[in-house]
């Protein structure tokens, strides 16, 4: 058996405690800044609030402060923030973790860069500290799901096929199916766009409520299949392997049933602007909307440039003036056709 | 405005009559020898029986017995059978019918050849009548909500771009949406096989709602990723061009949501066999078990004959084997890896 060390105990971070317990690792919980209160009630009762479920027996917590003592003989390091705190997690966290351990990240997520290109937080990693190992979890699973032990499967990418491999071995389950890709880029592409099309479809489920207070399926299909075709044409423009669509389309239909992105979708598409949909919901922070906005701006660039058509992106461009520009939801259908 | 008659009154051959008497045609409904009591009813009210709505106003209907009369001066017939009426309308209907006029077919489905390959409808029909001119829709659509004017996203394909862009003119609506494509087989087949992964994602519904009673979504949209991901591969073996992948995609999507493949998907993934589940839901006709079998035969056969691997299609052969072995559900995840 190894030690397993989470840092950051939100949801996605204290899931991961599911697969890694099932196999009987030592499991180190630590939380970040945000998470004390998260740390001190699970520590006490093993209940996590935002998970809203009891962590599997025999989790070891620590506040941010215990790191170093959570990092002692570990075999592998899980990062388990959000893409809001990367850039902490880069600057103060990576200078003192140990060289020579695996890092497998789950966060979500994909940086800009100026000539219009997107690069993966396991390469921003990288480039902080390049001895280092990032490894990176994607694909379709929701948290809740993870810890109710529903099958699931996920991607995880890395550079290095053998270390992939051993982090598999450690957290592979009966119900936890990990495939392994060194597609980097190509993958966390993948899992990237996603948000940027799940809320596309959950337009759909606003617009129908609005109309005739019923959910229809055909609107929902409709945009769920331009959303496939317009994410080929990405993966073309980008020059990613398509091999890597799969987990991307997975996870639009997750996202489509799961929390936040389905709720302000909805209110998107019943009319509300992004900013009041966003009061709607108590100023939620959503992190697949700065995924998606980041999408859409690094396609935008790309348009200017001359390098990509705006043709063949017309609900992705939609999403990201919703988005950046304050306009209301209107499908642009007939530019589908 | 043009005249159109549709043949086969069905769910959706009759839901066709929404577009098409949107934009003011004259509508012809004939119903064929199953349709008698369907078109009694819908000639004195107006209500559809089986898509249970009340059809637009202004439709003359027919029984088959006055077919003749209906195709007087048409511009385009539809044929509206199901894939079991396929080779009646093929052998009994298509002599019959002028040589002149485009036919728009319904139909889903394609036909299996000794070899493994499968041909579509359109290229059947015209192998019985290389004179005509056959056309065919596909893509997520289901009856009941074109009958609500749900917006809906379909592919019309055919060998002559100038007759679909036609029919698109008659039937295009502000709510039915309609891309063209010349690539008829690569077409058919994206909406032939979505019929197998459809049924796919359905079985996770039985078996979440039998171990908990309750509906997760990690494990059907982690079939959603599968299907796509075996889709592509079978785009690749059969040399498809996978532009058309997204009509069956999407098409997965609306299935799964719809009518009778989530019943039985859902009473197989509980544990019943085909057989069981089929007499259970009062043995119902299931047209897209009969497609799914057959693209499973199609593939069963390149595989036997070394033009496929059986490693690259583990989802589309277990549903294979569960529809035509009388095995129970028994997802292979570990085969997905």
């Amino acid at each position: 058996m190894g030690i397993i060390t989470i840092i950051g105990s939100g949801a996605m971070g204290s899931a991961m405690s599911f697969p890694a317990r099932h196999n009987n690792h030592t499991v180190r919980l630590v939380g970040t800044m945000l998470d004390v209160e998260i740390i001190n009630q699970a520590s006490k009762t093993g209940y996590h609030t935002s998970l809203m479920r009891t962590l599997p027996e025999g989790i070891e917590y620590f506040q941010l402060e215990q790191l170093q003592q959570a990092l002692v003989d570990v075999d592998l390091i899980i990062c388990g923030v959000s893409s809001f705190g990367v850039e902490w997690f880069g600057k103060e966290i990576i200078p003192i973790l140990p060289k020579d351990i695996p890092i497998l990240s789950i966060t979500k997520g994909m940086i800009n860069q100026p000539d219009g290109s997107l690069i993966s937080f396991p390469k921003y990693f990288s480039s902080l500290a390049p001895d280092m190992d990032f490894n990176a979890v994607g694909g379709p699973c929701t948290s809740y799901e993870l810890a109710d032990k529903d099958n699931t499967c996920v991607g995880f990418c890395g550079n290095n096929m053998q270390t992939l491999q051993r982090i598999k071995g450690l957290l592979e389950t009966p119900y936890y199916h990990i495939n392994l890709t060194t597609d980097i880029e190509d993958f966390e592409f993948s899992v990237a766009i996603k948000n940027a099309y799940a809320m596309a479809v959950t337009l759909a489920l606003g617009i129908s409520l609005k109309e005739g207070d019923i959910i229809h399926y055909n609107s929902q299909a409709a945009l769920f299949g331009q959303s496939v075709r317009e994410m080929q044409k990405l993966f073309s423009l980008y020059e990613y392997c398509v091999s890597n669509l799969h987990y991307g389309v997975g996870d639009i239909y997750v996202t489509v049933f799961g929390g936040r992105t389905r709720k302000i979708g909805t209110l998107l598409g019943m009319g509300h602007t992004f900013e009041s949909a966003i009061q709607e919901l108590e100023g939620i922070t959503l992190e697949s909307g700065v995924i998606a906005a980041r999408v859409g701006e690094a396609v935008t660039i790309l348009i200017k440039d001359g390098k990509a058509s705006k043709a063949d992106f017309p609900l992705l461009l939609h999403v990201y003036d919703i988005i950046t520009k304050g306009i209301t939801v209107n499908i642009p259908w007939k530019d589908f056709c």
